[in-house]
């Protein structure tokens, strides 16, 4: 399916309609965010982690997401359980790298999850480049770098971990090594807010649920939720109430809202 | 004390008069919101998880909730100590058994913990079908069968673990076996923000901390909260709203508002 | 650098413009809030835990702040590597000891945690008077006490433990032993919401990042911080709204509103 206004719709309608039971292993900043972002968008979250039910839960689940934010090692150990799991069985799944670059402990986590063949990866920029170029970057968990600057890092890293990249900042760009695509929605004050990238992860999780092509399911989901989040800055007097807002604008979102502010570029179709 | 619209208003008030300390041990996903709805409901909560303290923890307390939403190794350990001290120690204690039927693992550590004597269980539908039954369930963490459903399980359940069982949906039913009460508050739109059912099983806690029969304090608990949720709802522009306007209405409830709110039935009292 | 109505202006520009980052080991329950009212603030936080890396986290960070709210035996490993780095290191690191005299385990752990050398300790009363006097105090995580009750205690504790202790509570109290310092901002409405204590700790960390001189960070920290609170008192309707308002107030504090609304008292200067 390529990217079309009506994609968008037609993604978020089936995410509604089938409302796609979406495993998280996630960190303990976000979870309630995340879950009550998938909720309003319409799908079905869960947040499971121990190794002792991790594989039975991916099982049952239509996608599977991977956060490394809050990281420890039986998380790790559970990660893996699960990204194996999803891989025999057939269930999309992606990973969120948080803080890649900020500690050796966390590089090495992250590469060897990116290893396991999730179908795709998001990041900001300073995550993207540190898994791409196996070295530190960023502040903590923050980028120092727009997500331009990542945007060869990424394609490198979409060929060599046969995923789909996605880079979140002031431009979204989503690439599997040779199409790029970039979504201009959003708002700078959803950089205030924490944990919207792992909101972000999350989405398109749901998207995977219910569409095959990772490409164009990441950059829908992308649009959908910049586009959210850009109808919610425009209300909010600030992040305490954009991370109120956003919630409503996920459940509300309707087709000609999506079409009047949601923009994306097809920047190369090689 | 039978339930009355005088009993609802009383026991709301004698939780916050007496403030009492309602030790959690619940999911990550829940445990700012389930806090923030005790505070608001004018009770003292506390999270306390390790085996290292939880026994001197429930000592010290009014009332013990115990839920499973993120279950891992440890935890079940914690849960153990802290049910078995709290029986002991004449504390009440309410189990939310989350998404018992979703894996068995899960459905492993919630009939263990049903077998210790929790004075209440609350769960979903097919929560409950999953622990009467004693097989499979649900998906994931939500329900797939409608509260009367389980109304019979429900009452099965009520009696092999000496308890009093609250199913929650549409209609909340409480049943100790024998008799059972309908709460018809609520709204559809709670279903869309996560940790409510966790909410109104902590909720449960605190009335049992002032009201020693479980049917009278859980249907009391069910209304009050639901009672809230409603009002809410009608506020909300969406399921971030909700989430926060509870709270405000938790906090501002009066015995008017409840009063003229609050709708439930007394359906078997045999 | 004396505490002055410039200085507070002062202290929040540089926050803002420096962007530090903030190290936190922090509780479950409150991980979200802390993070974002760091955000708000403009400060840039990181939630990292792990004793596999949280040394190397503190070596990149601006301030380390370390709370026992959920407290469990590999957090309180790691918090004492971090404390232990941070002195090494010279980064400035807060002592946040959430509920220090409800538990025999809590208790030790406050104490231990506090021989590590922390540049601030802040609590309620009753956990201020646990940590000075060594006994049981409190209500589970809740004040028995008011703040004025506990002040000569925070002077002994100030002194024994080399380090700037506060007392936050309706007048907030910090002392170095010797020099006292009374800051009356905020709101009783602030006690109906989970963990706006751990908020407080966190925003003295980002404080101690731009100011070398303990007492004058941590004064002007809780006066910013009981400034935001109180305007977003003013609005709000109940404890769900003063959560969400508090964090548009930390955004939009101007020169002018901290001017008007800042109100604290040197009382002894010894």
């Amino acid at each position: 399916m390529s990217l079309t206004a009506e994609t968008l719709w037609k993604l978020l309608s089936a995410v509604r309609e089938r409302q796609p039971l979406v495993h998280n292993i996630t960190n303990f900043v976000v979870m309630n965010n995340t879950a009550n972002a998938l909720l309003a968008l319409g799908a079905s979250p869960a947040m499971v982690h121990s190794s002792d039910e991790v594989e039975d839960f991916v099982a049952i689940s239509q996608a599977l997401v991977i956060n490394i934010g809050t990281l420890y090692s039986e998380q790790i150990a559970a990660c893996k359980l699960a990204a194996i799991k999803a891989k025999a069985a057939g269930v999309p799944w992606i990973l969120d790298p948080v803080g890649a670059g900020a500690t050796p402990y966390r590089r090495a986590a992250a590469a060897a999850l990116a290893g396991l063949g999730p179908n795709v990866i998001r990041g900001n920029a300073s995550e993207i480049l540190a898994l791409a170029l196996e070295r530190g970057q960023g502040k903590g968990v923050d980028s120092t770098q727009g997500s331009d600057a990542a945007l060869e890092a990424a394609r490198h890293l979409a060929v060599r971990a046969r995923a789909t990249v996605a880079i979140t900042g002031a431009v979204d760009y989503v690439t599997d090594g040779q199409r790029v695509i970039a979504i201009d929605n959003g708002h700078p004050l959803m950089a205030r807010v924490t944990g919207l990238g792992c909101s972000a992860t999350a989405v398109i999780g749901a998207f995977l649920a219910v569409e095959q092509d990772a490409l164009t399911a990441t950059a829908a989901a992308l649009a959908v939720f910049g586009t959210a989040g850009e109808l919610a800055a425009a209300e909010a007097t600030g992040p305490g109430t954009l991370q109120v807002t956003l919630l409503d604008q996920l459940y509300g979102l309707n087709e000609q809202l999506l079409a009047k502010t949601s923009r994306w570029q097809i920047i190369t179709c090689s």
